[in-house]
């Protein structure tokens, strides 16, 4: 089964970037030799390791060159998860000594949020501060919650749901003049926007490369110089022994070239994509009414529209687009399958029956102003039916 | 650059099988397509994702399949270093109202020793038995060692040094009879040898692609079902919540093929590695003079060819195979860079002079008599010349 063609011939259009991305062809094509050729592991002492060690290095360079680094601040994983809570147990119990508490917010993803759940069972101490109605947080709130003991602030940079952009320099330079590690999950921006640590004041950085035209199976977390952090795995010394485990060789070649990619073409790509988002989102209020789009008015990501279909249910609207061919999400992809609703949703305050109806349309580079018509084809007269079915409705 | 092929044009040879291997060309070919075509998210709800998720669980059945389980018993991680820390920590932390005393052995691997030791500093009772001078661990010092606080018995199927098989069957008997959890560290054998879970009544596996012919990046960890384990990533609810994170699709796809083709290709592929490695320890013993095998006689890995080359220096010899297009390895990959002696190597009573003056040649399906021919001709006159330049080598 080929998921990029339909049974009746179509081309398939997939809407949903948040989750994942089609991998670049050059990017593959990176990364075919290191599977097939220059197979072998970096820490072996003969060529076959040195050229694969090579390999890593030079893609290190490109990962940290995109987020405006040096490569000896990146280290390597195996996905946005791995990073996040590397981030914060490894984080968090180095500086263990100095204080028990942690400042978060509402809206963060599961791979930080289910964490410090966990880690407020063992004994830390967390707060997570709110958003206003477009899904930001307020910079005083967090300078509020700081205390004596707070030792870690983590604040995603743009939510992978409603696509708000966080206020990511104000918080740095709280975190700064309190002398506190401030740590963001970039995974939603990296390679979508322009990301300069050392300009924004991160400590520590958590992005994927499978948001960015890379593959599944390698992430990366900065860690500034200095920083101290104990690692999670233990084992051999790969990483400066801060992530054991032999490398993902060709995953990380092909991260690099994603991330070389990114940066050289991002205004072009943002210029693009943001014209999409907001073609789809004018028009989409043109031809369907009760709808409500949810996020930033400015403060957003270029390919995030996330709208709320009044009266109805958004998995609907997601089962009968995909039977025309189209991919999109109801929120997380990391929580769709379990249909729960919205952590993020109810803390811009929708009630539940807005956030049920809410569909998350992510627009990438590979999408097209005939994709966008084709949707405003199908989705009018979805919305249409499913309205007639519901009995919430009132015409 | 490609590390197959040196700048004389003749191909380089691959002696380190043990610490990655050469991607089949079948294993690429199944895992193409979940780079370009099938790049969906496995959590989505739409053909992408779902088309995604179906291959996935295909791989899952075909993982399980080779180690004579059932797919529910399978859950992927990003290396063999992963399965192993969660496999101890996961294990023992679910554990740990039962006890805190785990047994182990002092030749594991990296990603078994230093967990444990970091467990040691935080209060659990840490009880590493010896091994005899082949490297085999004496089942009865592990119930010598058993305690009503003993909760897990962690020992590897087989050394990736010294390629010494242990004896599973009995060491899981006894900790059937104690009603202990029984983890065994796989990543040298699954695939390489013949592997039944249920037979040698393993609770807990950890085993990885890329030591047969599978990509980097991915591995599995076995968990009977029932056994009880918390995970160490916490997020998305992939992995049944017990490892978070974006599955790495395309390789899962290629594990799940990597897996399916050892299986077919066991007994294959065992009798024809076996051969050639009898073959090269026997040519060696007729050509070089004053060397000796390490690890058993006969309970050992087909392709496994440990030898301590008296007066002289491993590294010294590797890097010399090395100009002549011969990859081969001093001890574990995971340690060689930092030019330790081997713990392994200490722990069957080996001399530091004769542990120094050891190497690895790791044999597999790739490699051919040509190869050993080829080995045979470069090797003696090279250990010939260091020894004439050694200190301590007499005529």
């Amino acid at each position: 089964m080929n998921s990029k063609i339909k049974k009746d011939g179509r081309k398939r259009i997939f809407f949903d970037n948040a989750s994942t991305t089609r991998i670049d062809d050059h990017v593959f094509k990176e990364m075919e030799p290191y599977f097939r050729e220059n197979y072998g592991n970096p820490s072996s002492l003969h060529d076959f390791g040195e050229s694969a060690k090579i390999a890593v290095e030079q893609a290190r360079e490109k990962v940290a060159d995109m987020i405006g680094t040096s490569a000896e601040e990146i280290y390597f994983t195996s996905c946005g998860t791995e990073s996040n809570n590397l981030a914060l147990w490894g984080l968090a119990r180095a500086l263990k000594g100095k204080g028990s508490h942690i400042i978060s917010s509402v809206i963060e993803h599961y791979s930080i949020l289910n964490p410090l759940k966990e880690m407020k069972k063992n004994g830390w101490n967390i707060s997570l501060v709110p958003v206003d109605k477009h899904g930001l947080v307020n910079p005083g709130d967090i300078e509020n919650e700081i205390t004596g003991s707070t030792v870690l602030i983590s604040i995603m940079h743009a939510n992978n749901e409603i696509g708000t952009i966080q206020k990511i320099k104000e918080i740095s330079l709280i975190a700064k003049k309190h002398n506190i590690i401030f740590h963001s999950d970039g995974v939603a921006t990296a390679g979508i926007i322009p990301v300069n640590v050392r300009e924004l004041g991160i400590d520590a950085y958590s992005f994927s490369a499978q948001q960015l035209h890379g593959p599944k199976g390698v992430a990366a977390l900065f860690i500034k110089r200095g920083a101290r952090i104990k690692p999670i795995f233990l084992g051999g010394t790969q990483e400066k022994g801060r992530r054991a485990g032999t490398e993902n060789v060709p995953g990380i070649i092909g991260f690099g070239k994603a991330c070389e990619l990114a940066k050289i073409r991002m205004n072009e790509n943002m210029k693009y994509v943001s014209k999409l988002r907001d073609s789809l989102i004018k028009r989409l209020e043109d031809k369907i009414t009760d709808i409500q789009l949810n996020g930033h008015p400015t403060s957003r990501l270029p390919g995030n529209v996330h709208i709320s279909f009044k009266y109805i249910e958004g998995e609907s609207i997601l089962l009968m687009l995909n039977i025309e061919g189209i991919a999109a999400a109801s929120g997380s992809s990391c929580a769709s399958q379990a249909l729960k609703s919205s952590h993020v949703l109810n803390a811009i305050g929708l009630s539940p029956t807005m956030a049920q109806g809410s569909i998350l349309f992510s627009l990438g580079k590979y999408n097209t102003d005939l994709e966008i018509n084709r949707l405003l084809e199908v989705l009018p007269p979805i919305v249409q039916r499913l309205r007639e079915m519901s009995p919430i409705y009132r015409k």
